[in-house]
C-alpha cells in the first residue's frame, strides 16, 4: 500500500486505495497467535480477502494424486475462516456507510505499533448530505487468547440545517457474521449480543463465537439483537444532535472444540467473554499497550539513519509478537493468522527462522512452539515407522501434525526439519538454560530426531557418514546426495542428543537409548561428509559442481520466479538455487567453515541463488555481513524487512511472510550485530553499513538482558537486567556486568568485492532516499 | 485360470471357475488392435469385468494435483468402454441360460491360435429338464478394423417326453448394449438388426455400432428387432424339436467419429457392416484362418522339449498379433485392447518390447506404430517448447499424444523414450529397407529427438558428454545423472540422425538441420560419458556406485512389489532396481560393452534387480544367455511368456502384459538365438538350454526370410524366400541363399556360475514337468 512517510512507531495507510485491499488486509492484520482478524474494514464492504482465523480450526480435504504411490497422504488439513466478529455497519439517515458513497472527506488507517491496535479515521459526508467522523479502534487482546474487541464511535459533524434540528437517526449495526466456509450456523440473541455457532465437516469441529456490546449514547439510544440465521446483529439506534457521539464497544470471544469438548465451547466462551466485558474497552488497551511496551523492552531494534528501516523492522517484530504470543496449543503458520496462503500450514520456517529470534526477546514464546513440536512426537514417530524410518520425522507441512505435503521430493524428502527442529531446541535450551524443557521437551525432541540419521545415511568404505537422496533447503534442488546443510545439521542433530543423554540419563533410558546407539550416534557424528569441489570450495551438495550453470544470460525478468515458467525437471539438473541452502549452513553451523571457505563458498552460492523464496535474503544479510559485504547484507536487510510492505513477493495479500519478518531481526542482530549463539556461548562480530549511523538492540541470556549499541567506531555492551554476561567482541572475550558496560573499538573492514547475483536478481535498492 | 494340457495351438480353459472371470476376459479376449473384446461369456452373466474397447475411444479426466507445478499436465485421456455387441442370451421354454443354474454338464471355452476365434461348447440341462447343446464362436476380424462377428448355434438334446413332442420354445436374444461410460444413448432397430449411438463427454466423440444378424432355424422362427433406450435387441423365437439346432450369426461395427465426423459415423459402419454381412461367418472365419496362418508363417516359434513353453509361445504371439494388427491409427497402449489397465495408455513399451519383434515377423504393423508416433509429432514439439527443450519429446503415457503421466519424475523425466523411439525406427528400417519411411517418418522421428540431447545434456572441462537429472527405464531410481541406458540410446539417437540427414539431405533441410548442428551431434554422440565403478565395471548411473544396497535380507516376500510397501524416498536413495536398466542397454548396445563388461555388470545387477515390473525378465533372458548362464536365461523366458497364462504379476485381470508377451519373441530369439540386428546386420550367437531340444524361427530381413532351426549341437539356416541374406553365425560371417541352406556347429558353453538375485527373488520355477 501507500505509506505515509515512515514514522517509526507506526504504520498508516495512505489514501484508500480499493485495489489494494486485500493487501492492506494483510498488512493491517492483528493477532495473537490464536485470534487473527484481517484488516478488513469495519462495515465489510467494499472488501479484498476479509477473514478471522483461530489457530488449530481446520478442516480436512481428500488429497487426490494423478499417480498414488506409498506414503502419499490421502488427506490434507486446511486452515478455515470462522465467523467475522469485526463487523460494524453505520446506517446514517437509513443510509448505508460505504466509502465508494457521499463524500469522503478523509480516511485514515493506522497500525500503531505501541498500543497494539489498528486505528481508522473517517469523516465523511453522506449522499444526503449528514457530515460524520467515525472512530473505530480494534484489538486482539495479546493476554487473551480468545479476546477481540472494537471500539467503534461515531460523532455528527454538520447537517443540513433543516435535519439538523430534529437530530440525526444514526443506527449501529454490529455483527457477527457466519463463515461461509462452516455449516449448520445456529444463532442465539439476548439484548446486547448473543452467540453464533458452527461446525466443520471433516474435522469434526465446533467453531462458535460469543459477543456483547456496550453502548453510550443519548439518553432515548434504543439497543436490541436479533438471531438471525446467519447472524447475530446488535442495533445501536439513536438520533444525534451535531455534536454529539454514539459509541459502541463490542467485545467478542471466539473459539473452537474438538468432537469432545464441543458440547462446552459456549460456556467457555462466555466465560472468557465475561473478562472482556469487565476489563472493558479501556482496561483491554491500557494492557494490550503494557503488553506490547514489554515486548518492546527487550525485542526493539533501534536502527539509526534509516528511518524506512526502523519502521519496517518494527512492523515486522510487531509481527512476529503477533503470530507467536499466544500460539501455544498450534504451530505457527507461515503467515501466522494473516491469510490463508500455504493452507495455514506450519513449516521448517518456526524453527529456523522464528525461532531464533524469540529465543532472544520472547523465549517463553519460543518454548511454547517447541512444546508444540513435543506434543506432535507420536505423529512423527508414527510417520517415521510408515517410511521406515527409526525415531521421529516431522510433516513438511502441517496443522494437526500429520503430513499435508503433496509433492514428496520437496516435502517427505526434506528431511533436515527434523534437525532443524532439534536446533532450535538445543539453541533455545543454550539461550535460556532452561532445564525443566530440556527434561520434558528438548531431550525427546533431540534424541527421536537423532534417530532418522542412522537409517537415513550409510557409512562408506572409508567410514565418512553421507545421507543420499535427500532435498535440503533449496527447492529448486531435490533428492540429491550429501546436501551440505543436512549433513551438517545431522552431525549437530546427533552431537546434541549425545549431549543430552548425558546429561539427561533417565530420560535417555526412558526413550531406550543403549551405549551401542550412542556409540553409534558418535562415530556418525564425527564421521559425517561435507561435499566440496576439487579444488577444496565448499558445495551444495555431491553433483552440484558437475551440473550446468542455469542459463541466467537467456532468461529474462518476467520469467522468475522460475518455477512459474519452467519445469523442475529442468531446475534440478542445473546449477541454479531458488534459496540459501549451503550459506543457510554458514550461519547454523559457523564453526564447519574458516572464514575463506566462508568467503569462497558464499561468493559461490551468490552466482547462482535467484531468491525466489522469501527465506533467503535474511540469512544472505547475515553472512554477506559475516564475510565482509556490507553493503550487499545492507540490500538484504532492506529485503527481508520490507518484504511485504512492499509487497516484494506480490503475494502479501495471501498473508504476511512471518519467517522473512522474524529474518529481519537476525539480518540486523546476527548479520550488522555478528550475534552467533553455537554451543551455548554469545559472541558479537559487530560492524555497521555504510547506510546507519548506529544500531542498538537487546538479547536474553540466561536470565540476564545484554543491550548491544553499535556505532561506526564501536560497539558498547551493557547489562540492563540479570547477571554478568559472558561474550566476545570480534574474538575478544570479555564478561559484562550490570552498571559496567564496556565500550570496544571496531576495526574497519576494507568492504570486499561485491559478488555478482544471477543477471537481473541482485538485490532491489529499496530505501526511499 | 486353470488350463487344460497344454495344447500345441489353443488355450483351453479347464472347468468354468466363476471367481477366476476377470481373468479369462483377458486371457479369452479378442482383438484386432482396434477393435477389442473381453472373453466374457455370451449371456453376459455372471461376469467379471467385461469390456468392448475402440483404439481411440477415450474420454477426458482433469488431472488435480495436490501441489500443481509447471509442465504438469491439466488433463488426462482415458480409454472407455464403448458398446457391448458380444451379447446373446438364450432362453429355454422361458428359462435363462445361467451357467449358475440348472445342471451345466460340459464348459468349454477354446481360444484357437489357428482359426483366430474363441469358441465355446456347452451342455446344459435346464432347471425345467431340457437338455440343450450351445456351440458358439467369437471372432473379431484383423482384417477388417471395425467388424467383430458371432456364431452361435442352440440344439436340444433332450427334452421331457410330454415336452419334446411340442417341440421346446427356444428364444435367443442378440443384444447390443449402451455403455454405462457413455451418454444419451440413441438406439434404432430394422427387423434383423438395428444401431445404438452414444457420445463421450469431454473428448466430443460419437461412439457407434451397428448390428445385423442371420437366423437359420425352421421354418416358422419369428426375428424381430427391439430398440430399447439402453440397448438393441434381435430376438429369434422358434420351437425346436430334440436334434435341431437354431444358429444366429450376428456381425457388428463398432466405430467412433470425432467432432467433425460424428455425423457420418452410422453410414460408415453401415457400410463396414455390409462388407461383413456380404462375407458371412464362413467367409469371416476363413479369411481370419488365413490372415493368421500367413502371421504364423513368419512368426511362429517352434520349441520342441517345453510343450508349457511351445504353447506359452504361440499364445504371447498370438495377442501381440491382435494387439497390433490394425492399430494404425493409434498407439499400442501396454495392455492391448484386452483391459483398461494403465488406463489403454501407450508406453515405451511399444518401441522396446514390441517392435523388436514386429520388425522381424510382421513389419507392417511395426510401420504402421512408427507412422502414429510421426502423426503425434507436433504435440511432442509443443511439449518440448513448453518444457525448454529442443526437438520434440514424447510423452511417457497417452492415448492422444499429449503427456497423461501425473509423477513427472518417472514420467516426464523418463526422455530415453525418445531415443528408444527413434532407436525403434532406425532397426525397423534396418530390418526392412523401407526407404519410403525413411523418408516420410524416420528421418524426421530421428532428427527430432536427436535434437532434445544437447538441451538436456552438457559437456564437462574434458570434453565428456553427461546427462543429468534424468530417469532410466528402472523406476526403483530417479532423476539421476549419466544413466547409462539413456547415455548409450542418446548416443545411438545422434549417430542415426547423423546417419539420416546425410541420406536425406532434402528432409534434413526442410527440418532446418544445419552444419553447425551436425557438428554438434558428432561431438556429443562421440562425447558421451558412461559411468563406471574405480574398477572399471559399468555402473546403472553416475551415483550408484556409492548407493547403500537395499536391505534385501530384512525385507520379506510379502513386501513385494516394493514400491507399494515402501516409499520411493527409501527406493531412491538404495541400490536396488525394479527392471532391467544397465541390462537392457547390453541388450540394445551390445556394440558399448565387451563381453566381459557384460559378464560382470550382468551379475552386479542380478543382485539388485527385483523384477517388480513384468518390462523386465525378457531382456534378462537375453542378456543372460549372452554371458552364459543358459540355465537363468531358461527361468526368465518362462517368467516373459507365463506372465499372463499363471497370472505371474496378479494383474492380469486388468488386461494382458502386451510387452512381456512381445519379450517371449526377443527371449527366445535374441536370447537362445542371440539374434542381434544392430547396424543393419543380423547376426546369430545360437545355444540352446538344458530344457530344450530343438528352437526354429523365422526372421524377415530386407525383404527376404530366414529360418534358424537351432538344436544343440548345431544351427541351420535357411533363405524361406528372397534373396541371399547375409549374417553372421557365433562371429563367423556367411552367406545364405534360396535353396542352399547352412549348418553350423554350435561349440558348447560351459555354464557360467548362477548369479545370485536378491533374496527371495529368484525367478520362480514355473514349469511342469
Amino acid at each position: 500500500m501507500d505509506l505515509d512517510p515512515a514514522e517509526p512507531w507506526a504504520v498508516r495507510e495512505g489514501p484508500l486505495d480499493l485495489s489494494q485491499l486485500e493487501r492492506t488486509e494483510s498488512l493491517l492484520a492483528l493477532s495473537n497467535g490464536r485470534l487473527g482478524v484481517r484488516g478488513g474494514l469495519d462495515e465489510g464492504a467494499p472488501e479484498g480477502a476479509p477473514g478471522t482465523y483461530l489457530s488449530g480450526a481446520y478442516e480436512v480435504w481428500p488429497m487426490t494424486h494423478p499417480e498414488y504411490s506409498y506414503g502419499y497422504p490421502r488427506v490434507q488439513d486446511r486452515i478455515v475462516g470462522v465467523p467475522d466478529a469485526t463487523r460494524v455497519e453505520l446506517f446514517v439517515e437509513g443510509e448505508r456507510f460505504d466509502v465508494r458513497t457521499g463524500e469522503l472527506h478523509e480516511h485514515d488507517r493506522t497500525l500503531d505499533l505501541r498500543s497494539g491496535t489498528l486505528r481508522r479515521t473517517v469523516r465523511w459526508t453522506s449522499p444526503t448530505g449528514v457530515t460524520v467522523r467515525i472512530r473505530s479502534e480494534r484489538l486482539v487482546p495479546l493476554e487473551h487468547p480468545r479476546l477481540m474487541a472494537v471500539d467503534y464511535r461515531v460523532k455528527v459533524l454538520d447537517a443540513p440545517h433543516d435535519r439538523a434540528d430534529q437530530g440525526i437517526h444514526v443506527e449501529v449495526r454490529s455483527a457477527a457474521v457466519a463463515s461461509e466456509e462452516l455449516h449448520d450456523p445456529v444463532t442465539q440473541a439476548r439484548r446486547t449480543g448473543g452467540s453464533l455457532r458452527q461446525r466443520t465437516d471433516g474435522s469434526g469441529q465446533a467453531i462458535a463465537v460469543v459477543v456483547e456490546h456496550d453502548v453510550t449514547g443519548p439518553a432515548d439510544t434504543a439497543v436490541r439483537t436479533h438471531a438471525l440465521p446467519q447472524r447475530v446483529v446488535t442495533t445501536a439506534d439513536t438520533r444525534l444532535s451535531v455534536g454529539s457521539e454514539l459509541r459502541v464497544v463490542k467485545c467478542a470471544a471466539l473459539g473452537w472444540a474438538d468432537k469432545d469438548a464441543r458440547a462446552d465451547l459456549l460456556d467457555e466462551l462466555r466465560a472468557d467473554l465475561d473478562v472482556g466485558v469487565r476489563a472493558g474497552w479501556e482496561g483491554l488497551a491500557a494492557e494490550q499497550r503494557r503488553v506490547v511496551g514489554e515486548f518492546w523492552e527487550h525485542a526493539d531494534v533501534r536502527v539509526e539513519g534509516d528511518e524506512d528501516l526502523q519502521q519496517a523492522v518494527r512492523f515486522a517484530l510487531f509481527h512476529v509478537l503477533q503470530a507467536t504470543a499466544q500460539a501455544a496449543d498450534r504451530g505457527i503458520p507461515a503467515k501466522g493468522l494473516t491469510g490463508t496462503g500455504y493452507d495455514g500450514h506450519t513449516f521448517w520456517d518456526t524453527e529456523v527462522f522464528v525461532l531464533p529470534m524469540l529465543n532472544h526477546v520472547r523465549p517463553a514464546a519460543a518454548a511454547a512452539a517447541l512444546r508444540w513440536r513435543h506434543a506432535m512426537l507420536p505423529a512423527a514417530r508414527e510417520r517415521a515407522a510408515e517410511l521406515g524410518l527409526a525415531g521421529a520425522t516431522f510433516p513438511w507441512r502441517t496443522i494437526t501434525g500429520r503430513e499435508c505435503s503433496g509433492y514428496w521430493p520437496a516435502g517427505t524428502a526434506a528431511v533436515h526439519l527434523n534437525a532443524d527442529i532439534a536446533d532450535a531446541a538445543v539453541r533455545h535450551l543454550a539461550a535460556t538454560g532452561d532445564e525443566e524443557l530440556a527434561r520434558e521437551v528438548v531431550t525427546d525432541l533431540v534424541v527421536e530426531t537423532a534417530r532418522t540419521w542412522g537409517v537415513l545415511g550409510r557409512e562408506d568404505d572409508e567410514g565418512r557418514f553421507h545421507v543420499d537422496g535427500v532435498t535440503g533447503p533449496d527447492e529448486y534442488s531435490a533428492l540429491v546426495d550429501d546436501n551440505a546443510y543436512t549433513n551438517l545439521m545431522a552431525q549437530a542433530n546427533l552431537r546434541a542428543a549425545l549431549d543430552l543423554v548425558r546429561r539427561f540419563p533417565d530420560r535417555a533410558a526412558a526413550l531406550g537409548v543403549d551405549d551401542e546407539e550412542v556409540a553409534t550416534w558418535e562415530r556418525l557424528a564425527d564421521a559425517v561428509h561435507v561435499p566440496r569441489a576439487a579444488d577444496g570450495m565448499h558445495l551444495p551438495h555431491a553433483r552440484s559442481g558437475a551440473h550446468l550453470r542455469w542459463d541466467f544470460e537467456g532468461t529474462s525478468p518476467q520469467q522468475y520466479p522460475l518455477a512459474d515458467h519452467f519445469p523442475y525437471f529442468s531446475l534440478y539438473r542445473r546449477q541454479v538455487a531458488k534459496q540459501v541452502d549451503l550459506v543457510l549452513a554458514m550461519h547454523l553451523r559457523p564453526d564447519a567453515f574458516t572464514p575463506e571457505e566462508k568467503r569462497r563458498a558464499f561468493d559461490y552460492c551468490e552466482g547462482v541463488t535467484v531468491r525466489d523464496s522469501s527465506l533467503s535474503a535474511s540469512t544472505q544479510a547475515v553472512v554477506a555481513a559475516e564475510v565482509g559485504h556490507l553493503g550487499l547484507a545492507e540490500d538484504y536487510v532492506h529485503e527481508a524487512a520490507f518484504v511485504d510492505l512492499h509487497d516484494l513477493r506480490d503475494s502479501t495479500a495471501d498473508g504476511l511472510h512471518i519467517a522473512s519478518l522474524a529474518g529481519a531481526w537476525s539480518a540486523l542482530v546476527a548479520g550488522y550485530g555478528g550475534m552467533r549463539d553455537a554451543d551455548g556461548r554469545l559472541a558479537f562480530t559487530p560492524r555497521l553499513p555504510a547506510g546507519l549511523t548506529e544500531l542498538c538492540f537487546r538479547t536474553l541470556h540466561r536470565g540476564s538482558c545484554l543491550e548491544v549499541r553499535i556505532t561506526r567506531q564501536e560497539a558498547t555492551y551493557t547489562v540492563v537486567s540479570g547477571g554478568p554476561v559472558d561474550t566476545c567482541h570480534h574474538g575478544e572475550e570479555f564478561t559484562v556486568e550490570q552498571g559496567s558496560p564496556r565500550t570496544l573499538r571496531i576495526e574497519p573492514l576494507p568492504e570486499q568485492p561485491r559478488p555478482a547475483q544471477p543477471k537481473g536478481r541482485d538485490p532491489r535498492e529499496l530505501r526511499r532516499r
